[in-house]
């Protein structure tokens, strides 16, 4: 899949940017038109219809119906009027036969506007088998539909129309469907959970571990170095410094990221990567989590690597040698820098080693 | 949050391979039940009652019910069978009064069983209304109901019980109930999506070098290196190759990872981990991905790096900087070692630098 240049994004940045004001919070907040310049094709095709009808005006004088945005929707209130005009039936008729309102985006296709779905799941099938076929027939290509939780009447007739889950988080749903023949070419959800683990050692050459409270039985003995999923939008060299905070009360100041974990098929099918960080630790008073963690202790180097769980495993004791090395300065890990950068008008973390020697040589090379 | 030594899961190892099984397929997949060897608090609920009911063999003669494994309810069909005895409104109460068949995780959870739900939306209500009073009198924790597409139609019904949506992918959403006071300590959903870029320099100092297709105006006449989203279950060095070779056929071998990039709040609320690749050109005829690729080239590396887009990018200039620094073994990225560790019985890949240099000097430490 082709992407951008630093971010493994497949859209351009104002396409990026126009998604985060979409989806950025559990329900659409729009902005002023004048923050959609950056996606030109931004339209409203509320109230498009392939028939010529006629809505009326609160006076009821007629004027021909066209594509009316929202606004002018709202000040004719035209969504109530609708049902003013031939008796219910054709007015049900009427308005079953109306697009969802809906905006373009930059790729042919289009995002359901969260905020003006009818509430009637009978209403909105309509609506949607009718919106399906005339974007079919305008060759339109994706379709987002994002269903927050009060709405999740509307998720058996979204699938049942040929929707598809693509991703949720706590407060909804979004679906999508891929118009065009062949496979979609829609961006993937979320595919990795991201960790770290702080590795600190003291002057006295002593290792901060900790015993976990809910740990396989065959670890429960283990003192390992404190770990943690990252937060939201949580640096790693942050989350690091964070989680050894909150297992242990030390307080740490990140180095590096000497090495990293990259492993398939955790939960979920999802992919964990996982940041070995090296800390300087701050302070020496420990304070134990009580919720999470069994115990926690400086422990003097040699005995923590002579633990037999780490000294039999290849993988553990590798990491272990690496932060050794790191020690005596014989290994370099990544520093972070943060750069911005004009690509998406970010500032992000970059991580890459700083080495002073003209000629190091590695390995393999 | 706490988590395992290497892999940022909360959960034991034993947990993890249940969940696999649990999850790993779009419909639950049982294995014999000595593959459950590793949960030991494994049961099947199913039946369970407070109340003492009868269900009857197929020739009729009653027996006391009990919790009965679905192995057994299948000998007698005690599924169907439940319909015979009071006539159909006791029945349905009978029905309805029964708790949903599930698992016990070893966190205190239960686990629903996807395969076993009652199809009809209002039967499903009662039941999970039920089961849910039972979990919470057995002082239960975290509720997992996965509901494939088939079954969207129990969606809205599992919202109005106060589930919430936990994740989604084509083919189901997981909803969860945390049952407790206090804040849900269930594990998070997946939080990143994963690129990578290839830089592929040739012996004549030449960057292979893409113009994408569907770009940011500002962006359509840069020359970029191949880069892409890595697949599901893809490892980083053999995602980069396969994106390089995808784009413009050049074969290619994995060197190192020089650099990666951290950015938050992409599409969709996600943070973006992005992977820069050295690889060594095996091949030297470019042939253009005509889907994602506009042109693509080997391009001087003066040439590429004067680009006023990269030039005056500190983050564009910094990684080529880097790049080149690593040509002239001045810089060392991080080599993918491939490691086995007893402690989830998987092998991973360790990314890690390997330097022969008995004195290399990281600034800033």
């Amino acid at each position: 899949m082709e992407c951008s240049f630093f971010s493994s994004k497949c859209m351009p940045m104002s396409e990026i940017a126009y998604m985060e004001r979409t989806y950025s919070s559990q329900f659409l907040s729009f902005r002023p038109l004048v923050d959609f310049k950056s996606t030109p094709q931004f339209c409203f095709s509320r109230g498009i219809s392939p028939k010529a009808s006629y809505s009326s005006t609160p006076n009821n004088t007629y004027l021909p119906k066209k594509a009316l945005s929202s606004v002018e929707q709202e000040k004719l209130g035209a969504g109530n009027l609708l049902y003013q005009i031939n008796g219910s039936n054709s007015s049900l008729f009427t308005r079953n036969m109306r697009i969802l309102d809906a905006f373009d985006d930059e790729y042919g296709g289009v995002i359901v506007d969260t905020e003006r779905l009818p509430p009637n799941p009978n209403v909105f099938a309509s609506m949607l088998r009718f919106s399906l076929s005339h974007w079919k027939a305008k060759e339109k290509k994706g379709i987002w539909l994002k269903l927050p939780a009060e709405k999740s009447d509307l998720v058996p007739v979204a699938v049942k129309e040929g929707f598809e889950y693509h991703h949720a988080e706590r407060g909804y749903v979004m679906l999508t469907y891929w118009l065009p023949e062949g496979p979609s070419m829609l961006p993937a959800n979320a595919s990795h959970q991201v960790g770290v683990g702080g590795f600190v050692i003291n002057d006295k050459n002593e290792v901060l571990v900790v015993q976990e409270k809910y740990c396989a039985p065959a670890f429960v003995e283990l003192w390992k170095i404190p770990t943690g999923f990252i937060a939201e939008s949580e640096e790693i060299f942050t989350g690091a410094v964070r989680e050894v905070k909150e297992e242990t009360g030390i307080d740490t100041e990140f180095v590096e990221v000497v090495a990293f974990r990259h492993v398939h098929n955790v939960a979920f099918e999802k992919s964990d990567l996982f940041f070995i960080c090296m800390l300087k630790p701050l302070s020496t008073q420990i304070m134990v989590d009580d919720h999470e963690i069994h115990a926690a202790k400086w422990m003097p180097l040699v005995q923590f690597v002579e633990q037999p769980l780490i000294r039999e495993d290849c993988m553990f004791k590798k990491v272990i040698d690496i932060c050794i090395d790191r020690l005596g300065k014989r290994y370099c890990g990544l520093s972070v820098h943060q750069l911005a950068s004009r690509f998406d008008d970010k500032i992000s973390s970059l991580y890459y080693n700083v080495v002073d020697s003209q000629e190091i040589n590695c390995i393999g090379n």
